[in-house]
């Protein structure tokens, strides 16, 4: 295996891109990749690690699992802002070793992944190393103006989230605890496998401005709060019973899972958290396109995070989703 | 050291980015960076790893190099399209261990080429590794229908590069020999460290519609020109009498070294390789802004990549450049 035999492979499990400059896309194959935004467009521009041992197991996780969540992990960063995704550069680094069937096995989850997100692969870099190394850059687009910043939300907004809280978590714990292949059919697991970025209601809270402040969960609710409510210098009250809660399956793994703690501090779900103001909360439905939206709270001046179980008392919220440094 | 802590260490030593949306660019802290492309620009995408142990080694390359090489590669290549650089993204994974001393020089050698390339940091991802990971993204934008592809190079085109080649092997030679912080003045050392994409001469060969294929020299001539000619179907003729090459220092550890051979197999020069149709080749100075600029062959219709010695037989160029799978 040479470097431009692993390239070319790469890119043509990727698919003929259209003829440039007609499909304003000019990818694999330059020192660069071109690309033609949109007039009255912002580009979205979002990055993310995906390593071996700290966010896969590669005796655990499909190969083929490792290519949809490599690109659906980034692109949940411009669903976050209520943009389009364009495309995408693949950095990978492998071992040699894993350049043959594992490898066709990843470039087919990465494939579905793009056309499923309607994200092409313009270009990237590869390498060699001892364990899978992957940083995917996707870019965006969002008509000028629209976007859904995580420093807007304003005392008295109500805060909402997309899907149901913990899920991926809960899968991972299948995911961890089962052989490689089994429990393949359960919801949960797929969760954590083949996250769905929330792409169809991020653009369409944008486009109605609906949202005034807006990112994605994927460390989990108690560690990405704190940073919109950081980032617009305000606090948050969540009602804990208001959280939507995982529906676990019958296997008996998840028996001991207490679904609170799971949908407070569970990573991975790459469901949208947004806060809008009161007099548009009337617009918010109970689910959009078959997902189910929950409002759990509402933003506070001060800059506390605090939980209340029903009418009770209120006390702080523990950080602790995921943190790759602790 | 938690990840929020990190962030906000290179945020800070980034420096401060102005007010958005005046100024095009919304920075760090959100999901995802915003970018204005300018009216009438086709952006440039493209993305470069830097691995410890693979393109650095930790004792042997003062971290604030590797900050600047991290950025300077990947600008290089928009420099290739014949582009300026816009922002960049980077993706940082290191040891805990490392967070300290280290992560300042590391950023300090970034900053400095982040103002010098004039390419402001406008994201990332950050983790913990066992090693030093670093992948950069950068956004670079050209004047729509100027860039230049490796696939526009026709027989009969001149082959020109700019600079001296293999001035950075023989520089990692001495880097890799002698302690870490000798021979600092060096300027193959210097080469090696910290090189400068050549952005200045891209443009101008952009701008003038004088380039007719360009791609910058990262792995070495014998590796690189076979790409542009793949991706032009064309083959080349190298006059290695023309070859503009390094001079070496006074240095024992150079005594041994062949310039020839570095000029056709050593990597990391980041100097750029471009053909010229013959009726404009009258047009490109022997030197640029004191840069030199070599006439080096001249492209041919089959597809065999050969070299000549002056008037004596021409023989084919064995590909001996950097390939990170050989």
């Amino acid at each position: 295996m040479r470097e431009d035999k692993l390239i070319a492979k790469i890119g043509r499990l990727a698919g003929k891109s259209q003829a440039w400059p007609r499909s304003g896309l000019l990818g694999i194959g330059d020192d660069a990749a071109l690309w033609r935004p949109r007039p009255g467009y912002e580009a979205i521009l979002t990055c993310d690690w995906f390593l071996e041992d700290t966010h896969f197991l590669r005796q655990k996780h499909p190969p083929d699992s490792v290519g949809w969540k490599s690109l659906a992990r980034a692109v949940s960063d411009v669903a976050a802002m209520g943009g389009v995704p364009v495309c995408f550069l693949l950095s990978l680094a492998l071992p040699v070793s894993l350049s043959g069937r594992w490898l066709d096995e990843f470039l087919c989850g990465l494939h579905r992944a793009a056309r499923r997100l309607r994200c092409a692969l313009a270009g990237g870099d590869t390498t060699r190393s001892e364990q899978v190394l992957i940083s995917t850059t996707v870019v965006g687009q969002i008509p000028r103006g629209e976007a859904v910043l995580r420093s807007g939300a304003q005392p008295g907004d109500r805060l909402f989230v997309s899907g149901r809280l913990g899920e991926a978590e809960a899968g991972l714990q299948l995911v961890r605890k089962l052989p490689k292949d089994s429990a393949s059919g359960d919801p949960l697991r797929k969760k954590h496998l083949y996250p769905e970025p929330r792409l169809k209601l991020g653009r369409w809270l944008a486009e109605k401005h609906l949202a005034s402040a807006m990112m994605d969960l994927s460390d989990g609710l108690s560690t990405d709060l704190p940073r919109l409510c950081a980032a617009s210098s305000v606090g948050a009250t969540i009602n804990t019973a208001a959280l939507p809660l995982a529906r676990l399956s019958a296997n008996p793994l998840h028996k001991k899972l207490d679904t609170h703690q799971l949908a407070l501090h569970g990573g991975d779900d790459y469901e949208l958290l947004f806060t809008v103001p009161a007099r548009k909360v009337r617009q918010i439905p109970s689910s959009f396109r078959g997902l189910p939206i929950a409002a759990i709270g509402e933003i506070t001046k001060t800059s506390a995070i605090l939980v209340r179980k029903d009418r009770g008392r209120q006390r702080p919220l523990p950080n602790k989703g995921w943190d790759p440094f602790r």
